[in-house]
């Protein structure tokens, strides 16, 4: 089959000829329909500090994508051929202290999906029957495709106190704008988005954000202290991973209030202990993948809530074959999801 | 001062004049601007056991109303002549375990106004300063005067986890039906309103519910299991104080699910605890007033957010005069809220 | 293989010679070494309501064991043979909302070891891999076989706030015994057990209680707000299922107050909700097995940590073959727990 | 009357003779019987970068104290002549949003005794009645001087859930003591007490930590992990302020741990926020001052159990008159609390 795998430790993404992965127990063979690309897939494209030391090549690359089931292994027992699925991208372990207590997602030995096994940037994918989500008669295959990082969304954003609160949303990447239209539709009082591109931003705004800022032309921790009467935002959602937007982040939240962390820094940041989280007691949670399924199955109310206008996030629609076109445009910022079809 | 009493241990209101109120430490004389009617005042006016218990004649009653500060004590620093404010009914001793942990609403030794001291169905009335709810300039008067009833809702519907959740609310009073548009503006997925009224019912439609029952009509545990793919609701609000309701209630709610209490029964409901309760692992709890003030600082941003439409609450404008036709027009239960201009 | 078993709809229990059970998917056999008596065998054995309601004979009874793994699927991967295991008696789906979402003890399709399928008052016994706990080496084998109802108490006592609260344990059966033991040795500042028999108020004395009243000779609301200046206990964990028990905890409980309900009640129960639920504003939770498998590696822990004695709780120790005589025992009241050698 | 004061910018401190406090509405003034060194206090007599930033000279320090209310404003209405009282430290302004919704010790508006106003240190101390802590008479007096810092840990300790946790903390001053003990008596599994110091860590014994780590001379994260089949620590107490262990609180907690943050850094301190925090998803709070008065009451409470030993805490007795004595010892490290009789 068509594959794109990192073949060498070198940036760059490689069109391979692979065969079809032969299922172990409990695995199911799914036929890659639409498959999407995320910023850790960019890591490894430019094959950067975190890439080097989690990556060993060759590896097909990708894990956002939906499909249908085209074969599965004669012990599975809660999918059959024909179902059109999704997949959770955290495969765990299932014994170990996390897991036996309803935190798989942060599994002791927690293998990801295009990461330490193969993914979905190719024709066919494998993945263990449990970690496959049906897909709702209706929701389109292309939404399906992205319940991964509309799901990292969900966990984040359920994870604070959002109903009520002025948001302030740092980082305006698909999952930041995801969690901008989350808080949206679930009673946030104001929601602040903060970026440093323009086109984020605009995204932003359809996705529902009341305020945006650029804070490469304004000081959002002013601004946000501005419109809260001085008091700061109740809820903070760093989705950036940006040195100085997680700083801002703690000074832009209220005495009392919460910082959810996502994004990933590339380095140590230095905090301010003692003025911006000790003496404003605040509440700070770091947030990785998705409660398993207790997220999936929130989005899924969510999406058929038909509240949440998911249409913004999709910005580019291309082949599979562009993959390293769709890496480059990743670079530049100027886009939101960008979905591929093999 | 013209003021409506209960006068003697009776069924019925009378108009009678009073002085007006002497300011004590702390406290402030209010013009009513415009007052409404809470179902504790038809209580009163019924003269059943609970009103038998619970009021001492002579009393002027009422207790939701918003008007203008004419008179300050010396010692009052937060408020002054001119302000225009709502009022917290719940007159709390400050000295208590529950009033000094947070909790005043439910102090040990409570006052409540319209109840246990002299009420705003009256030209003036007097409120501690503490009680005294500044109204910012963009809340209508008329808004300002069911702030306290809207506050219910507020406590009631964010006492439990609304966003991400189906929401079954049984009873479409005026506070049931405040949870029903909270509940839409705050990230319900469903919101199920059950009532026995059909001009209530079609209130609850206008505040956002996605689906009405009569409940004289359809059974609503068993549409709520059906909407729910046999689950249950996940959040249950009961507003109603309804018996059958009550029981209803805990038969709608999921496993794991929460049921809240703010309608007040008036007599002992028996309850199928092993079965509606332990096996389901139910969440349960009760709710009364509001939290001083977070509640009112949450409800102030959700007017401030613009979000929740309470237009379609108000059915009803009279003047002060006219109480005992209001009176008997909420015993018909063809009103939403029936506000009064002294 | 000599076993026990309700083989007609009729009180008592018939000593029976069965097949040693056949091994499925992911099954696990294993030889009883210690078997333990529950209040839910006892309700079987007078074949009372509930259990006329529950139990299709014929069925071999008992669900409180621990033993020695002798046999194991091909597909099993957990354990081996030769494994000392306790057993998790809830047997989940693995499929349902609940399962799914980190809830399996309440899970929509749960079946129950000596209820459902059949159970451990044989020499074998057959359970899913996934409900064999591994014993610590540390733990005798005596004590792993009342894990199970141990883990009644820890789910029970953890799911209010004990540290630093008053707590009321109504009910000093074995379970309600390890609650009294797990509160005193989990920060509760008092720890007050009731209970109509002295036998019962004696261990509970041993297992830490700082109280005891006996319910038959003093009201037992009118003593814990004596001792709490008046306010009422901050935690009441209703262990018994009786009647006026229940009515009890919720006007012991005080303002804000927790109420746990797991002892089951045989009929339903009235309540005076708006004066002991509502003005109160209490939270109430219904507490039901053990969460699978947070509850047992607390339990874990907490017996490494060598606090909690529970040296009284184990009151008699029998032969399997005297099981007639272990019930009529649990009948008087008359015993903490009883444990049984096959 | 005889005070110690903070008059000049420079380190030391200076005896003088002021005047009595004069009081102010609502004011009491209380005669100092004994009062206690606080590492704030140290700061100052330092007059390190901290204290430049925060005393303007001349100040009376000091906010550790108990003595006996000689004289009370008129309006003072809780409190009389006579009464023995502690003082909470914290003054709020009673009008801000965090003081009207529960959270006054995080005040927008806060002043703190001995810091912005004057302090404990002399022989008459003026205190807002509301700050006033009746002591129970089975407290002794030695006792009601530590209930300040004594509240630290009980609002530090209570705010992670302790029961059934392994707890580890960095730093035993006297409020990490304090929270050792109080870990031990709330249901901790294990307690893990680190410092620099052998005689602190030999304090920390006493306390009832179950083992203790010279962080000179062992490395506490690998430890910490070995004692926890490697998994980390559940809870995590930071009380120490030291950068190196702030960075080893974040790698000794647990996937899903929670980390509580206490001790108060005197720069920005780096932290790896992707592996430590995100990836583990680590709850992390910052803490400061006490809940007023839930804390107050719990720690009454705990107090009035009997089970928690304060004793090791106090080690040194000193006049006041010996203060620079005093300031001295507490820069050695070794010793726990010093209380002071003017």
């Amino acid at each position: 089959m068509k594959a794109f795998a990192k073949v060498r430790p070198e940036p760059g993404i490689t069109q391979i000829e692979a065969d079809r992965p032969h299922l172990g127990h409990y695995e199911v063979l799914v036929k890659v329909k639409v498959t999407s690309v995320c910023g850790t897939d960019y890591h490894i494209y430019r094959w950067d500090e975190w890439a080097q030391a989690h990556i060993k090549p060759p590896r097909i690359i990708g894990h956002e994508f939906a499909g249908e089931i085209v074969e599965a292994a004669p012990d599975v027992t809660s999918h059959q051929v024909g179902d059109m699925v999704a997949a959770e991208s955290h495969i765990a372990c299932g014994k170990c202290y996390q897991c036996r207590t309803g935190n798989s997602h942060i599994c002791e030995r927690l293998k990801i999906l295009g990461v330490d096994v193969d993914g979905s940037f190719a024709e066919y994918v494998k993945i263990p029957e449990q970690n496959a989500w049906p897909i709702p008669t209706e929701v389109p295959i292309e939404t399906a495709s992205i319940l991964e990082p509309l799901g990292n969304a969900v966990h984040a954003a359920f994870a604070a106190d959002i109903a009520g609160s002025d948001v302030t949303i740092f980082g305006c990447g698909p999952v930041g704008l995801s969690a901008v239209g989350l808080s949206t539709v679930s009673g946030a009082l104001t929601v602040t988005a903060i970026d440093v591109k323009d086109y984020r931003l605009k995204l932003a705004t359809k996705m529902g954000a009341t305020k945006t800022i650029n804070s490469n032309e304004k000081d959002p921790v002013g601004e946000i202290h501005k419109d809260t009467d001085g008091r700061g935002a109740g809820v903070v959602l760093e989705m950036s991973g940006n040195d100085r937007a997680i700083r801002d982040a703690f000074r832009a939240v209220r005495n009392g209030g919460t910082v959810i962390l996502f994004g990933l820094p590339s380095k140590e940041v230095p905090l301010n202990i003692a003025d911006d989280l000790i003496f404003k007691e605040v509440h700070v949670r770091g947030i990785v993948g998705r409660e398993i399924f207790k997220t999936w199955y929130r989005l899924d109310a969510v999406l058929k809530s038909g509240k949440l206008n998911i249409h913004p996030l999709i910005t580019h629609r291309m082949s599979l074959n562009q993959l390293d076109e769709a890496m480059k445009l990743v670079g530049t910022g100027d886009c939101g999801k960008i979905v591929l079809t093999p």
